[in-house]
């Protein structure tokens, strides 16, 4: 008798590790082939479920497989497609669980940020109304590390690392330079809510007193205090070094990407905040700066990902398998941090009901005082996230990341679903 | 009898190799205690040798030198400074021979691109001129690959390593979420006036019809034969990958960046071709785009540099003091590449009355027709400087990076001398 599949589908934003949670649950899936039938991937997200698009992971080798381990990006596809509440649409909650039906699929694994974990939810929800059994396990993932209950979130480990490792190589360019030239580097990192990312260039400092400024979306910004902090920078270590998150904002929460920037036919510029700064210290303080822009390089680097993010990734897919093997439904793997002076963790679980749609901020405590760098206990929460290294395989001086076959599952329904994008 | 010194000097924009120039150069003339004294290092370029401001390498200890093969940027800063002409200021030309007699330098090494072969060639003569005997050897050091003679410059194969790996980690980001998000990203390289850098972009093309658009300054930019390509990669392959140079032009010669942005208050904006090129897609062809700009990011990337790179930065520094040795003057030790099916290489040298202030570019054979990709030749010639990888240790998640202690020798002139900056 054929065993019923599994459906697995990545959401949101790409990682550089979301992969590895694949990796991690198909290859666990396969070795119970006396309880799991096929795995099918959702292809491009839950949009692939929609339109009854699913790929038939079984067509892939277990080299292939195990490469998804070190290769970033969803390799699936995924999708930036919020399903809208049972209320206003819920005929694409039925076509899913129509799908699901054809395709004789009782396992629902959702690897996603919170929209996702929501979604997860609703779907087992859903599902029991209308009397189809199915298990729904959420898996984490997000860069923004703004995932409730769980210590952190995949993804933001290989993020923190890409970023305290670029800078301080960044500024020891700085440092060569700025007794004739560039005096003032400005970097632009993700996190357009919470600050985490940003907060992870103060693990290349030293704490104490240092040339770095780091500019939160948790903290008001205040133009004067900032650019008497920057003049003090260049005046006592010859440079300064501003890491601002993309979220950075006004009191009155209008960002500072939103600065007015016109193109020569009055067009708004759209995005970038780094150089909205750098303007504003050339005008003011006259200082020669750079600035960079790091975008999707930070969250697609799997070459410095963090060993540790990786090893996280890999068992929270593999968690999400046996929870579903072992009955559990609607809840969520997630890293829990083992006390003790040495970083340890374990896997935990929470609840979906839970963690649908709440978004976790930085703690007032890990930002200092002056609101421009991180503390102590920030540095203690942030530094195991990065440890260890875990280089791909390289060939032709590349990293040799694997590109799927991803062969679709002929298709059951005669039903075509539209999905206004 | 105390034996003559050596003087060694960082020059222009700073690499991730530069240091494992230094590295050579010192670990070798540490060996040949019998015939060179100490080698003291000019402190942030030729502007420390003007101030008498020289550092005492004798005081840093063998572990700290060794740890300078893989430390980016310049140890002993560096510094933008180009030396006028004889004619013009002949008066720094003096005081460079007067400092350098002071402190019994007979010995002249200058590592750096054109400009600082030229000044190197300029010393070589009037120290003759003036009667004072000194040996000086010339080490090329640019990322932007443009120096004749040599087969490459040290520098450049760890960029185009760095940069050929970020955007293929950005493609697979972008091909993931393509269907329903990003379509074209955008990713700035330096190079100001040679496209080497863009082109090593094309090492993560498969070469032959690929969603990859570079632009190199050396192919006037086409906004209307652009903006075609750019819609027929989103329509043939779901997305549109642009790897732009600093220096992309239009076909008068006005940079693509001076495109006339302003900020809020009619400033125009300083910089960056990427949001420049956004602008232009999302006005015209509606796309969602992202975009990054590496700057300095790329050129200290040290994590991810090219082996061979290192391994001809250290060597040229090597070959530095052993054509001293030998008597050689006015040469700059170079990369021959030699003959074969599988790439190797020896070093050479040149005279540097021919090396200076010569700019070598991108053969136009090396460029695609339509003038946005690379041809084979172009890949045959990049491939090899990419190769292998050398990372550096790591402590705590972050590459081990040393800071010398750049201790200064006492000052012997009475005089002080004004740099105008």
């Amino acid at each position: 008798m054929p065993k019923p599949n599994a459906f697995y589908a990545q959401s949101g934003g790409v990682t550089s590790v979301i992969n590895a949670s694949a990796c991690g649950l198909i290859e666990t899936a396969r070795k119970y082939k006396n309880k799991i039938g096929k795995i099918l991937a959702s292809k491009n997200g839950i949009i692939g479920a929609l339109q009854e698009e699913l790929i038939d992971t079984s067509k892939e080798s277990a080299k292939a497989i195990a490469a998804l381990r070190y290769t970033p990006a969803g390799a699936f596809g995924s999708c930036r497609y919020k399903l809208k509440s049972l209320k206003e649409n819920r005929a694409e909650y039925e076509r899913l669980i129509e799908v699901f039906q054809a395709h004789d699929i009782k396992y629902f694994f959702y690897n996603g940020g919170g929209d996702s974990q929501d979604t997860a939810y609703k779907i087992s929800q859903l599902s029991k109304k209308l009397g189809y059994t199915m298990t729904c396990i959420g898996i984490p993932k997000t860069i923004d590390n703004d995932l409730p209950f769980t210590d952190n979130c995949p993804g933001f480990g290989s993020v923190a690392k890409y970023v305290a490792v670029s800078i301080r190589e960044a500024e020891f360019d700085v440092a060569s330079m700025s007794a004739t030239s560039t005096k003032v580097f400005i970097m632009e990192v993700m996190g357009r809510h919470a600050g985490w990312i940003a907060a992870s260039a103060g693990i290349a400092t030293n704490l104490g007193d240092n040339p770095y400024i780091i500019l939160f979306p948790e903290i008001p910004f205040n133009q004067t205090k900032f650019l008497a902090r920057v003049k003090r920078n260049v005046k006592k270590f010859g440079y300064c070094i501003v890491v601002v998150s993309e979220g950075a904002q006004y009191a009155n929460g209008k960002f500072l990407s939103d600065s007015g920037l016109k193109d020569a036919f009055g067009h708004a510029q759209l995005g970038g905040v780094a150089p909205v700064i750098a303007q504003l210290i050339k005008s003011n303080l006259g200082y020669k700066y750079h600035w960079a822009v790091a975008d999707y390089l930070q969250r697609a680097a799997r070459h410095i990902a963090s060993k540790t993010d990786v090893e996280q990734a890999y068992a929270l897919g593999k968690a999400a398998v046996e929870f579903a093997l072992k009955g559990k439904n609607a809840v969520m793997p997630i890293i829990v941090r083992k006390p003790g002076k040495r970083y340890s963790w374990k896997i935990g679980e929470v609840k979906l009901a839970k963690v649908a749609n709440v978004e976790k901020f930085m703690p007032r405590n890990f930002i200092t005082k002056d609101g421009f760098g991180i503390t102590k206990k920030c540095w203690n929460y942030i530094l195991p996230l990065i440890q260890g290294e875990d280089f791909p395989p390289f060939k032709q001086g590349l990293p040799e990341y694997v590109k799927l076959k991803n062969i679709l599952v002929p298709k059951r329904l005669k039903k075509k679903f539209k999905v206004n994008l």
